[in-house]
């Protein structure tokens, strides 16, 4: 999608300097900076400091992970060292999960001396597979938006999102703003609320950005309004992505997310989710203590922000003493979720949902 | 209630030097500032920009702001100005309008000369009432979290409150914080899960500091986290103020708490909100227009902390271009609220429950 007219991908592989550049998220929306990764190390901490965040992007930047550490060493001691360091990197998104294992899948009857180029084209494929996704679930996405306009004998749409599920948390179209961005390809009028997403305001800083460069209505509001707009009959649907489905339909989203769905089904209103298979948990129907990610306090403290002087600064917005903890995910019961967004199709978010899901060939 | 070990109120009349004394509440948590207020004006201006703010403590401010309009001009016309005045600073506290009103009748039949004195004798008995009330709040409250301890067998509880209605939005004691402080001194062990309370983190900047000045164990959460803390079992009651409570038992309150009381319903978690009866909206039972106050965007867009050189800088943390709504509060419909806890005691939040409250004599 495009930032500033000029079109852009999270990641991508520059075959000439053998490097993985990505968009460094944590910049954003003060400045777009491009970024290389040259070994293991540096995806890792990409991974970690949210350089790159988003379940499916994370999953992309884990795949090009094995490719760097199979640059530096191709044997097989190292692909399994490599892909265990990339699993606990972040524990919750199960598509860094879903990458490596899919990565170990393609390279591991291959002779060492084949196996970067391998993984150069698979973690490639992994990407494209991921965009093809996307694409899909914003074709299936749309759908849904246009039979709201229909129903309601509108020309336009409110729509709530939480956190950033957009092109910025995937390869390209996003998982949450895919029907959006698809539906407004069809001129369906689209205005986005958008939860700012403390503690780390992903969606001040990521979704209204790149819905802006894409030329979509948008308005940014504190975590706690939605509730009021919602009460009010100002929001027509709720869209959100996820970091993992459990196989009870359960799903594990940004922290806030649940309060949302809590106001959604209050409201009548339905409440979305948005994702690729890849992100959804065959093996898990209950959270498990590692599921949770707890981030560190600096994240609730401190914030970073743009001075008087036009000069990135960080600034201590807490009392000089105080406790804080930072969960940086939530559960949302598959009973308040409506449906489940996927490239296969609209699936309820239950156990019998997911087992057609995954029956589905289409 | 304590600062740095010394005993302060939240507002006072100096009367050697004839002004109105307030703890800048815009400067906390990172210092500490008494301010005077030396006419109207600056009481108008103090409850705009929230020097002062919650719905008590707003009465009071208002209350003095008639003393001080009867210094300069002790007139019919100038108690009218005032009055109107003062009501329009702030939308949604009702006590605001009843603050003033009970000042109007004070002063109505008396001379012009003896109007001044007698507003300076009607204003610090009406904050006086006010902290007699928050003290019996706390007196009621206490009963809920003792019962609470002995019936669950267990020696401590979590409390989970939503923005700032502790002392520092009343005169003493606060409404939600004083069955918090009376059960503290009776050596009840209580830990305070802080909603940071965004956009102005009343929460992170007032609660919190108030608490650790207080010894309460305290932590900070971004308003996200309430909702994975109920899921989890770590939450034993929620208690908020509210600035208005209309007379079919909705509640406005600040901005979010609604959605903590459809979690706390959805986990059969206790809500309950604590209020003087001053705060009781005898006259509607529907949210009118004007009753949800909305801010400004810059609320939103910059903030406020301490950097690196221990100086107080404000950054923007939104992108440049962007749009955003204020709106300062939300309303919980009776049925999410457990009961109220007031200076008559404990009542249902609907339309019979108030009615009770009012021919309550106790």
């Amino acid at each position: 999608m495009k930032i500033n007219n000029k079109s852009y991908k999270t990641i991508w592989f520059d075959h000439k300097s053998a490097c993985v550049k990505i968009i460094d998220q944590t910049k954003l929306p003060h400045s777009l900076d491009i970024v290389d990764l040259k070994n293991l190390d540096d995806i890792i901490k990409a991974i970690k400091i949210m350089q790159v965040r988003g379940a499916p992007l994370i999953g992309g930047a884990a795949a090009f992970g094995i490719v760097m550490a199979m640059k530096s060493n191709p044997s097989n001691q190292n692909l399994r060292d490599a892909s265990k360091d990339l699993i606990s990197a972040r524990p919750t998104a199960v598509n860094l999960r879903s990458a490596v294992r899919a990565m170990n899948e393609k390279l591991k009857d291959l002779d060492d001396d084949d196996r970067y180029e391998a993984a150069i084209v698979a973690a490639e494929d992994l990407c494209k597979k991921d965009e093809d996704c996307c694409r899909q679930i914003g074709i299936y996405g749309k759908k849904i938006i246009s039979d709201y306009i229909e129903k309601n004998d509108t020309d336009k749409i409110n729509i709530l999102t939480h956190c950033n599920a957009g092109w910025l948390a995937t390869i390209d179209w996003g998982t949450a703003t895919s029907p959006i961005y698809h539906a407004a390809k069809d001129g369906i009028k689209i205005h986005v609320w958008v939860d700012e997403t403390r503690p780390r305001n992903q969606g001040a800083s990521l979704t209204s950005y790149e819905l802006t460069n894409e030329g979509i209505a948008n308005t940014i509001i504190a975590d706690n309004t939605g509730g009021l707009l919602m009460s009010q009959g100002d929001v027509d649907i709720c869209i959100t992505g996820t970091d993992r489905v459990l196989s009870n339909g359960d799903v594990i989203n940004k922290i806030g997310t649940y309060l949302k769905a809590l106001a959604a089904h209050d409201n009548d209103i339905p409440f979305y989710v948005a994702l690729p298979g890849t992100t959804i948990d065959k093996e898990n129907d209950k959270v498990t203590d590692n599921m949770i990610e707890y981030r560190t306090a600096d994240e609730l403290t401190h914030i970073e922000g743009i001075d008087d002087n036009q000069k990135l600064k960080k600034v201590r917005i807490y009392p000089e003493k105080c406790n804080t903890i930072n969960p940086a995910f939530d559960i949302t019961p598959g009973r308040l979720v409506t449906a489940l967004i996927t490239e296969k199709g609209i699936f309820k978010s239950t156990k019998e949902g997911l087992l057609e899901y995954h029956s589905s060939n289409s």
